[in-house]
């Protein structure tokens, strides 16, 4: 591991060792959002809320941003934690690189908002995009970790809503799978620096109370994959998500969808924030830049 | 699909059906090297052979090739069928697009010459172009289907051997199973054009003639992966063999091996032979070409 990767690593276990046992979910988002928020805003870049017709969240833009093409993105912290703001040092860095607006969707979160609230959420966020005269295809719907599967549930319930595919995903460590089956769940659990078996099985709880882990909607693992864009997935190797990418790659694959699948060595859950301080995070979203844009129209 | 791709699709399909019934291995090779002897061989390129202490091979290059870079190439065929001069086509055009020279190694082939022999003979080609003076670190291995595999495996052979790892591998559509386990070697077998089920069989049990098909260096899925370098492995959606890729690619990338894979859609077993007529096989060379140049030393 070279030495930024392990400066990282150590930050991130030192404020590890903060989380008192059983937190509080007010501790969690606070915790959270405190630890996105730390990471820098892209230069040049500039943020304007939005709050309208139910659709809250975030668009950011640069000097000579495309017109024409934009990114739905959907944040990560399990349905529980974590905000449009805070993850701005993630998603505004996408946007600056891949050259497109972005709009950070500002979810509902659970226990207050059980399932399908964020859902509900993400769709209308899409149609909120539509309206400002958006082509689909110019669209890429983007997220990481639980945000990585809304991306793609955003998909099934624009297809079951009529409304056409965006043009590209890109999903960062998805959780496809709320069973949690896959085996890195296991292998992966002690190298585990966020999104460990407890943690995950916690935030499902929270989120569905009682309601189906197989819903595609939730694990769209269990979706029907056909007529999804081109996908770039992309996760580390040090994750109990490690196999959700790698299954979910393999099934829209063999349903035609054009995939490309990253596995970074070392890498940790949601690395691609760190980008002010590892090349990792840096090449990961030059890449995804690179895909965004060779796919959408 | 593409009118270009399903002009492909339809010109291997009326190669296919002048296949007879049990066609005999004779047949076969003469198909098969007619078949990639009609691909075009790059512009610019000059071919040597080389026969050299055992050792026999093709070595490609063009002006201003890369003097410190080379790849190291395995025809696939079941390793039953193909010869490095007819595999010209596709390697040749590898090497022009990375900019490096190419080894294209005539290895030996079933059912004459049994298990080892193939990989012996992949391991004493690395052994020569180590003794040219390249660093392994700038050396790539690269193969298609059962090359594909021979690549991984003589990774494996030069670890037990003491020999330090090449720098890069780019696998298309690499054998990894002999036990043909992977689920889209039946959900795949009704639209596979090239390597079904039977077939793969076949000349799985004319190379081992017995051996373990759990043999790890012709099984390169069940080998230990600790220590490989970046792969790029592609593959495309209408294959037996599409699930090989994803198990593979998954199992190094838990191991720390740096994996990007591609699934291409509507893509056939080594769709890379086609680039004079698809886009997708130009595409996909050159993604290789920038992932080894990004990774050989």
């Amino acid at each position: 591991m070279n030495a930024d990767l392990q400066r990282v690593w150590d930050l991130m276990k030192a404020g590890g060792a903060q989380i008192p046992p059983n937190p509080t979910i007010e501790f969690m988002r606070e915790f959270a959002n405190g630890a996105n928020a730390r990471q820098p805003l892209p230069p040049g870049v500039t943020f304007t809320d939005v709050d309208e017709n139910g659709v809250k969240g975030i668009w950011s833009q640069h000097e000579g941003v495309s017109k024409t093409r934009a990114i739905l993105y959907f944040h990560g912290g399990g349905y529980i934690v974590g905000t449009a703001s805070s993850w701005r040092g993630l998603w505004g860095e996408l946007g600056r690189r891949a050259n497109m607006r972005v709009f950070g969707v500002e979810y509902r979160l659970a226990p207050e908002n059980p399932f399908p609230a964020a859902h509900d959420d993400g769709l209308a966020a899409y149609r909120y995009l539509l309206k400002q005269g958006l082509a689909p295809g110019s669209i890429a719907f983007a997220g990481d970790s639980a945000g990585g599967a809304m991306a793609v549930a955003t998909m099934y319930m624009a297809r079951a809503a009529g409304l056409p595919m965006p043009g590209a995903g890109y999903l960062i460590a998805p959780w496809m799978d709320h069973q949690l089956t896959g085996a890195t769940i296991k292998t992966k659990a002690d190298v585990e620096l966020l999104a460990g078996p407890d943690t995950l099985r916690g935030m499902s709880d929270a989120y569905l109370r009682g309601h189906s882990k197989s819903d595609p909607l939730v694990s769209p693992l269990y979706g029907d994959v056909t007529g999804l864009p081109p996908l770039m997935i992309q996760v580390g190797s040090e994750e109990t998500l490690l196999d959700d990418s790698v299954r979910f790659a393999g099934k829209a694959g063999a349903a035609k969808a054009k995939v490309a699948l990253e596995i970074y060595p070392d890498c940790f859950h949601v690395f691609q924030s760190w980008h002010s301080m590892i090349a990792e995070a840096r090449e990961a979203l030059d890449h995804a830049a690179v895909f965004l844009n060779a796919h959408l129209g």
